[in-house]
């Protein structure tokens, strides 16, 4: 997918959600355990409940991985299942992953080639050659991780080097000379608020994937404020909030009710930046 | 596993030596091809071939992972095998794993309880609460990135902060806070040469898993004589030079001879430093 595709996919859906399907055996409702496959029916039934609510979904790799086998193939059917019935979704392996050059290519091809990703997210804590295999696959993206939404981000991104500049700051600054704008995004979490706009000093024009609203207390209106471009460029996350919303047999619609809410405060923003 | 049984399996085997299963598809003998489970079958006979030389083994997870499911499949064979088989060794999931507590608490679950590995390798840009939840497991290890082998250590990893540190050495000062030596351990490539000296200034007690010997160009007698402590406090690894020795029929016991060449000379070293 093209950020112009993307752009326009937010601009006729008047929402840049992405709903992430951390979808976790304990918290879904006790009437689907009994299934076969209980997460992919949680996954269909959410996904089903909002795509016409969201551009992107995002499943959180460790909440699949923690499963052992089934928990792949839940995740390979979800995949597969939002590819065939909504192929307008960015589809995002939230895998935080990254090694050596030989190994990251591995990496790369199990997310863009076994799996029918569009993107991946990648830590820049090797640096360029465990970040470049992943961006010679045409139309696929990287979001590498600048400033996250925890409070261990404390513990190292704010480190200021020899020149001035933090770490979140310095992976900005480099890692735009390994990618372009059509192919490499950043994390930046919700719960950073204006660091947003320090950020945007260094990446005017990229994406910017950006968790932690909702449970983590991230605040949208602040995330807009400083993040937002004039392509809107932002795809804000929610997981918890919108899976989560009932555990009874109406989970679904009160998941879609949640993500209404926020499609809509969506909507304000994009009017308010004249994007619609 | 504790430190001592460690350090007694590395005195009894005359060995540090840490064989890496990045099980290729592409690499392995042609003739196994046909099996109906090549990647466990050439891991089994590598095992066989070794396993009285080392004292642990490290499948990198991407190798498996880009297999799809059968890889995972792959993988489980794998570790089973090795704990039926051969309890002595310390099992490290090379997985390079990190992300906010409640989903690195996911991936914790899916290495120490789903597959039973002794370690993961957890990348630390994300700081504490990505790294804690690996760490509550009873007997279990995390092994943590502080100066990798590859090229790309040098974008961010020697960056120096405020306080005169570089980020590896931060890393390093900061994770003894989270854990022990005896639950966590550190990744410092071969190829960093005589950094080892500065490494065991911050972790003189800890052990480093190191990866880069061979095919990656490291030295084992620099690494010994910086990074060697009274515990010896090292497990080197070695992947493509052992598990690609020969490509016919013979790739077993040439691994082998690979891998006693590695273990004599890390005998050697053993008897230098009075360890045996």
């Amino acid at each position: 997918m093209t950020s112009q595709e993307l752009s326009a996919n937010i601009q006729r859906k008047k929402s840049f959600l992405c709903v992430g399907l951390d979808t976790d055996p304990k918290k879904i409702p006790s009437h689907l355990l009994t299934n076969e496959d209980p997460i992919f029916d949680f996954n269909k039934a959410i996904i089903d409940a909002t795509a016409d609510l969201c551009v992107a979904y995002k499943p959180n790799l460790a909440f699949y991985e923690s499963l052992g086998i089934k928990g792949w193939l839940a995740l390979d059917k979800t995949v597969k299942y939002i590819r065939q019935n909504y192929p307008d979704q960015f589809l995002i392996a939230d895998a935080k992953r990254g090694d050596i050059g030989n190994t990251s290519e591995m990496y790369a091809r199990a997310f863009f080639s076994q799996f029918n990703f569009d993107s991946v997210t990648v830590a820049p804590y090797m640096g360029e050659d465990s970040v470049k295999p992943f961006l010679t696959y045409p139309g696929k993206w990287v979001i590498l991780l600048a400033l996250t939404s925890n409070r261990g981000s404390q513990d190292f991104q704010f480190a200021t080097d020899e020149t001035g500049l933090r770490l979140f700051e310095n992976v900005l600054a480099k890692a735009q000379q390994w990618g372009t704008t059509e192919n490499l995004m950043f994390v930046v979490g919700a719960t950073q608020g204006n660091m947003f706009a320090d950020v945007r000093k260094f990446v005017p024009n990229h994406f910017l994937l950006v968790p932690g609203v909702g449970a983590q207390g991230g605040d949208l209106y602040e995330v807009c404020k400083y993040g937002m471009n004039s392509q809107c460029g932002l795809l804000v996350n929610s997981s918890r909030q919108i899976l989560y919303a009932e555990s009874d047999i109406s989970f679904a619609k009160c998941a879609r009710n949640e993500a209404i809410k926020v499609q809509k405060d969506m909507e304000i923003l994009l009017r308010r930046k004249e994007l619609i």
